[in-house]
């Protein structure tokens, strides 16, 4: 096997599949990566068998002088390829033989042990029947909106994936930990058909980082019962699905409220923070809202200080005291791009929910219980 | 005690000092910061008894209401004085009853525990007949270009710290860890005594964070036998010195030499960079240089695989065939601003010095061992 590579091209190919292998694994050949050469193009694939990319280079500037296939233990050929020549227009000679890869700039030559491509697993390609078309950008947004509400240890699996449903031109994410439930509603620009699954957080993370987040380029993502396959650019990345049923959402979420304030998010956000700061890990205490009028009054009590901070909303319906984690707070407040934030409250016992009039967004919120008396 | 400060100049001065505060003590008070207020100044503080710093609001835009002395906890105070309103030209309101530390901006208040200020270990104060003066910046880079070549551990106590050495006009540092010498000499604008100080790294390290690294803002340094007092625009550092008779440097030195390179800086350095790549923590593999006629060929062989790697030099002496650990190549070649670098060798088992013509920076670099044969 030869081939004369492009420098960017290819650290590009790798930076993209390096991403599905294993860092720490008793399969070795799962930290490898696959290159395959034949019909004018490369093919660079990694699969730690819960994840699994492919990535290929078509070859108007690279050029296949013998094809083959082989596998390169993936950190260490990352690095070479990285730092074998400061000129991300360089050609790099890649030659294997069965046994030793020697890679070539101008000045440099690496010799690497090669592995056995035949250990390889494959990649599992699935049926084109089921699937969306997202732009980068939505898919992106998406992910960055809800991903951050999934459970962060997996004594619950189906918490550490998100629910991805798609009913005809409507596709809706979910992602819950218990606490608060996370929802963003998107329109399609076509009609599909009606499908289910629940895609591991990390997959998710995984995507997040190698879409570019242009609105002009799409995403396929083709849906089958155990697997989901998104398609994008020159890049194929197949994952395992959660297995089960998802939480009974619906059951959940609710329009009715008693109490309603819009508050700048920007203004909010700050003086949530602030109330952080007096919160050490193991602390539950709860940060008080006191809406009342048209003012929000915001106590918390720790075994390092009290705050007291008040900001000005705009409020309908009765007044309210009601405790929670600053932290899932902020979490929504964070990606919210709006100017402007409303938060819907029943009573001092029911979740709150801020959203928007479309309910694009809908970020679910467990109230946390306190002595209304100390307050 | 009741104080009005202005956000930003607080934040300013508490980040300075916070720099000597301990972070894991068993006594409480040095977490803390000394605060005094009196005769139109605030004075801040904070002492881990190895290393003290003391800086000093001068009250044109802050107001004393009521002077007095207390102490905070340093990372409560200022994660709060940080947070509590987002306009950095906003006034904070400090008021203290001896119990109790009222933080106060317009629309929040914060209350915390005061510690007791009579615990707080004072600084002590040096006399100021020994010292000489120089530039932020120009302590800045020495301490950048000396301060990589200190051990790491302190196995040897001497190796942690830095030689100062001053005689007349001229100042000499040193930094060595056993294995490589790193030597800065600077002439100064005035003629001094004789002194000899040995700094902690750690102390170093803080200073080149406070200060500005700007050309027409001076720093002075103060000698005393047990510890070093350096005075920069409202701010003091006191720290204690290490112990003993600094190791005899000048018997080291020479600058006799059979074989000289001179070579592009930047190239040397990506092509040293590059065989890093093929080395694990562990590994004691030497980075062979092959010098012959005009050109240097790197060669590396471990576990991992091997380099062959050529660049053009400048030659002057003998042909030579010498081993390094490349990382101490790195760390000199990094912060040398030169374009061009010269290595003057002996043979392969006498150290290479890389020094400019005025030994402005020298550099000893002790070589590794090696079969020749086997290059």
């Amino acid at each position: 096997m030869k081939l004369k590579l492009n420098k960017e091209e290819l650290t590009n190919a790798v930076s993209i599949v390096a991403r599905a292998v294993s860092a720490k694994t008793s399969m070795s050949i799962l930290e490898c990566i696959l290159i395959s050469a034949a019909d004018n193009e490369i093919k660079f694939t990694a699969n730690n068998t819960d994840l699994g990319i492919e990535t290929v280079i078509k070859c108007d500037k690279c050029k296949i002088a013998e094809p083959g296939t082989t596998a390169v233990e993936a950190r260490l050929f990352s690095d070479i390829i990285n730092k074998i020549t400061d000129d991300p227009e360089e050609d790099i000679i890649f030659e294997s033989d069965g046994n030793i890869i020697e890679l070539k700039s101008s000045t440099s030559t690496f010799k690497i042990q090669e592995r056995d491509p035949e250990q390889f697993p494959t990649l599992p390609l699935l049926n084109e029947d089921n699937y969306i078309t997202l732009s980068h950008f939505t898919l992106k947004e998406i992910i960055k909106d809800t991903i951050f509400s999934i459970a962060a240890n997996d004594s619950n699996k189906m918490m550490t994936g998100e629910l991805f449903e798609v009913n005809g031109n409507s596709l809706r994410v979910v992602a819950l930990d218990g606490h608060r439930i996370a929802i963003k509603n998107t329109e399609l620009r076509d009609i599909y058909g009606n499908y289910k699954a629940i895609i591991p957080g990390k997959t998710l993370n995984e995507i997040s980082k190698i879409i570019t987040g242009e609105t002009d380029a799409e995403v396929n993502i083709f849906f089958e019962n155990e697997s989901v396959m998104f398609k994008f650019d020159d890049t194929v990345v197949v994952s395992r699905l959660i297995d089960g049923d998802y939480f009974n959402i619906d059951a959940m979420l609710s329009n009715d409220y008693e109490t309603k304030i819009t508050v700048s998010r920007k203004e909010l956000l700050s003086h949530v923070e602030r109330s952080t700061i007096l919160i050490r890990e193991t602390d539950k205490k709860p940060l008080v809202f006191n809406i009342k009028d048209q003012s929000l009054n915001l106590k918390l009590n720790t075994v390092l200080g009290s705050l007291n901070s008040d900001l000005l909303v705009n409020k309908s319906g009765k007044d309210l005291m009601i405790g929670f984690n600053p932290k899932f707070i902020l979490d929504a407040l964070r990606v919210i791009e709006d100017e402007e934030v409303s938060l819907y409250m029943t009573n001092s016992k029911a979740p709150c929910f801020i959203r928007d009039e479309k309910n694009s967004y809908i970020y679910l919120i467990l109230p946390i219980n306190f002595n209304q008396a100390a307050y």
